[in-house]
């Protein structure tokens, strides 16, 4: 690193959220002290097999772990705050500030990961202002979003103020009431700001994000018109729009029973400190709900997305062992399919529809809006800023270049914005903003085992056996070369048709043939057959297997030849090359 | 089947392409007569690894193969006639009448697939009547759709006029100027249809289908604003708009390299038949292309959907070897992403940015039109024809319900409809429409050995492998049941830290403290040890090494256990039983 420890220049380094939704992670850096900004979690994309959480690859931080000083969280969003458990097992952070509902999470989490003695958690105020190291004094600022409890902030550094918006949407009615904080923006903005780094998510979208409670009276009049049992699933993480359904629930004199791990955890936390208000007896559970007549029922449950184990999901797949889909029943879909779920979210609104419910979900319904702003949205938090330099983030690339065309056609010049991927070093300083590095910037999985990070060759490992399944071939050899035992083959996810009998011959005659064909060279120089090189003769049979199996298959399965090895020499060794060739023995 | 052979009704009996979009096949039953209607294929969805074709379930049509009188083809897109080749490998097809491109796309398939002699193919013109059986007599009425060439059909039986959409849209000014024929829709009309069988692939979307011609004037000013190289994609089967695009290409100066085999096919035989006309000196080869001016070459490519192997997703991942993007190229994408393929389209969008191109996509842009029919294209079609009964088909069940309200809306009383599955026999008679059986409605799955069908079974052990991947263990006994030489371990896809070595030496004491634990039993009651039962032995050893692995990898990986026996009984056969417990060898 060049410009290591100057003091002249800060550096920005996103470690994700660019060029992708999710896992936002961001390092500021400033002589020998880094603050992060989130440590969110993403989640695996086709072809990931196995992998439940994707994170942001470390080693930057790890390597600098001495300079970490501590983390600012700006929400409690799990590709926000979903990583910071996983990290902490690898290096420290001193002190980590967040708003109260995403602290009351994280605790949770750290908790469950057993590491929440390996930093301390404090919560911030609208417009408090920590210090974090010797050169960062941050001011959270309150946003709008659809998590509740949702902040931009400022840092304020020696060389000027950097404004990181976090995830935003401008909402003028938002349903707790808590409004942007125009003021400490437009302050910033009249006073100076050094650099804008703003959410990209939207940037495509024309116009702005409809306001949360625009989805009050369209929910409302869903709820009205249901004659049976509803059925609402939503995010368990939008606290605004939950609020809203059980307001509703309230109204139309529905019970309501909370399915799914992530809605039960979210609304205990967000009852807990006050940011979902309504009285114990709204709640019954489901065996209690399903005693009551049907239109004095709501089942609140997780799987919007159409999540394989999620609630809603082994509802549809009737996997559900408590509720059971009947006619009359609503269900409403609270929530878009995010790209790449849409499939999976339609196969369940069918299999739902199939059984018998009036299922309610699309666009037109207005009864779900973004969670981030739209391109007068970001209008709005540039006109307010006037920032000199401008980065956009949380998105993906062509998000980030339409972002910074609007930033453009606002005035800030096309030289004072840089569009970077995860990993690039930004330089920013009080007259310039360029990429000057490149830290490592790749993914780390994790699979359920959980036990550690999945590595690519794993992964490309589990993709060539999903593809073709696995030929494995186990043999024997005595010390004269012997098959010493019956060769052994099992096929697993192969499709084939090929006579058993058949290739279980041609496989040992392969590996006879084989072990006559090189024993004379291997043992011809050797002393001792102790120093025989069993690899090489292995590696040779493989060769052999591997043409015979992709010609008798007509596929390209993985192979794996087990060869086992005498267990010891005889006390009487055999001399070496005493073997006559074409005397391999085969099993018939 | 109870009403096997009435001539009071006909069965109609879809194999795919309900709740799907996809492997339509439809089957018509009269007495002893069947006939079909299309056979196309469908794409593998998530989790079906390494799989390449999806063919519907054809049990029924084996069992039935006798009956099997002929099949009706409306027009040559895959998922209409991409089944016929893998079918008549099963059952002879007499005859299939189709029009001429559809007939010649199909002439290919069945040429390299060795089946050409299978059956006859005849082609039809507008209006022809064709006999198929003898209860059968087919007309062709031209439609509008995505392909030139494509057609309903009014099947004229005993029992009256049963009139099948094929895929259509309303098409006022189609691009090759063959618009509805909507005189003998109507004509049917007046006379009487008893039943309609109709697409409903847009049945959720308001309003008309644009006309193809709409995407020409759009189209037209990005080719005119484009300054160095234009690079299009389309669907390689949309004959009209790849017309469009090579039309635009002329007027606007450019030579045409194509790249892709379905779109280099497709347009050898568009050509070949008078359905796209263009001289010859508007095609160059790429390596030409690359000498000329970048403002005089336009690159009509595949991978409109971002699929791994087509070229526009080989040049977005720089793997394409005779072209690069560089910046001035302007890349246009006519065509929407099917949902699915949402997340492949838009990476590669965001590669080919990231390179320097300009992209142009989006549903903005009108630069694609769908070649189905939306909600007042269905209308229209109802109105024309005025069913008697109605059967929605080609579409996901929620598009299926769509499709009859949108009948009811206009007339046709609810019982005169059923919303039917893949498999349902639908009986129809001159007063009744109902469902009255089921026949074997799965899906036949066939992957890149197309060497046969891959089963249930086989998909299940890939989806185990992709998932935590597989651990084989070989070991070898003698006939006293000791290890004859060092267990052999292999892990394949699996992610662990566990130490290696001590992972083999737990697994070759758990193999001989379970043949020492089992050996006495298993051999007690022998008089010859030939009798011995290896497989309980195995499964016995497998159960145990099972929970080792478990415990120590803290993962579920596939465990395959190979346990080689002997080769044959020694001249001097040990007696039974005589083994000492505890000798079990160890390899250390």
């Amino acid at each position: 690193m060049s410009q290591n420890g100057s003091s002249n220049s800060i550096k920005i380094i996103p470690l994700g959220g660019l060029h992708e939704i999710g896992k936002n992670t961001c390092v500021f850096e400033y002589n020998d002290e880094i603050i992060l900004l989130d440590a969110g979690l993403g989640f695996p994309t086709n072809g990931m097999h196995g992998i439940q959480i994707v994170l942001p690859d470390t080693t930057y931080l790890r390597e600098n772990r001495h300079k970490i000083k501590g983390m600012i969280v700006t929400h409690g969003h799990e590709d926000h705050i979903g990583g910071i458990a996983f990290h902490l097992k690898q290096f420290d952070i001193p002190v980590i500030y967040g708003p109260r509902l995403a602290m009351s999470l994280l605790q949770d989490k750290l908790e469950e990961a057993g590491v929440s003695d390996r930093t301390e958690l404090r919560t911030v105020q609208p417009r408090d202002m920590v210090r974090v190291g010797s050169s960062f004094l941050v001011e959270y600022i309150r946003n709008t979003h659809s998590m509740a409890d949702s902040y931009s902030v400022a840092i304020h550094t020696p060389l000027g103020v950097i404004i990181h918006t976090g995830d935003f949407k401008i909402d003028h009615t938002p349903v707790d009431g808590e409004t942007v904080d125009f003021q400490r923006l437009a302050d910033h903005g009249e006073k100076g700001v050094l650099c804008l780094i703003s959410d990209s998510t939207n940037s495509e979208v024309p116009g702005f994000t409809p306001s949360e409670k625009s989805v009050l009276p369209n929910l409302d009049r869903v709820f009205a018109g249901a004659q049976g049992r509803l059925l609402v699933t939503t995010f368990a993480s939008s606290v605004h729009r939950v609020n809203i359904i059980l307001q509703l629930a309230k109204k139309h004199g529905r019970s309501v029973a909370i399915l799914g791990r992530s809605m039960l955890n979210v609304i205990a936390h967000a009852r807990k400190l006050g940011y979902i208000h309504c009285e114990d007896d709204l709640f019954v559970p489901l065996n209690m709900a399903n005693k009551l007549p049907d239109e004095k029922v709501l089942v609140l449950s997780t799987g919007s997305q159409g999540e394989p184990m999620a609630a809603m999901t082994r509802i549809a797949n009737q996997q559900h062992r408590q509720i059971k889909i009947r006619a009359g029943d609503t269900v409403v879909f609270s929530a878009n399919p995010i790209p790449g779920n849409t499939i999976a979210v339609v196969n369940t609104i069918d299999k739902l529809m199939m059984q018998g419910a009036k299922v309610i979900y699309g666009r037109d319904k207005g009864i779900h809006v973004s969670g981030h702003g739209s391109q007068e949205d970001q209008k709005l938090m540039l006109a307010l800023t006037r920032p000199q330099f401008f980065l956009p983030v949380h998105g993906e690339h062509r998000m980030l270049v339409k972002h910074s065309e609007t930033a453009q056609s606002m005035g800030v010049p096309a030289e004072n914005m840089v569009i970077v991927d995860n990993g690039d070093v930004v330089e920013l300083t009080r007259d310039s903003i360029r990429i000057i590095d490149k830290v490592p910037s790749g993914i780390e999985l994790v699979d359920s085992s959980h036990s550690g990070i999945v590595h690519d060759r794993v992964l490309k490992e589990r993709q060539q056996l999903a593809e073709d399944g696995i030929v494995t071939i186990a043999a024997a050899l005595s010390w004269t070369g012997e098959l010493i035992a019956k060769p052994e083959i099992h096929l697993r996810g192969v499709a084939t048709s090929v006579d058993r009998e058949r290739l279980e011959k041609a496989i040992a005659q392969t590996i006879g043939l084989a072990v006559t064909d090189r024993w004379a060279e291997l043992t011809r120089s050797l002393d001792n057959l102790a120093e025989l090189d069993w690899k090489r003769l292995q590696g040779d049979i493989e060769t052999e297997l591997r043409r015979l199996i992709r010609r008798e298959l007509q596929s390209n399965p993985t192979l794996v030849f087990l060869l086992q090895t005498p267990l010891e020499l005889p006390v009487a060794s055999p001399s070496v090359g005493t073997r006559r060739r074409s005397s391999a023995k085969v099993a018939s």
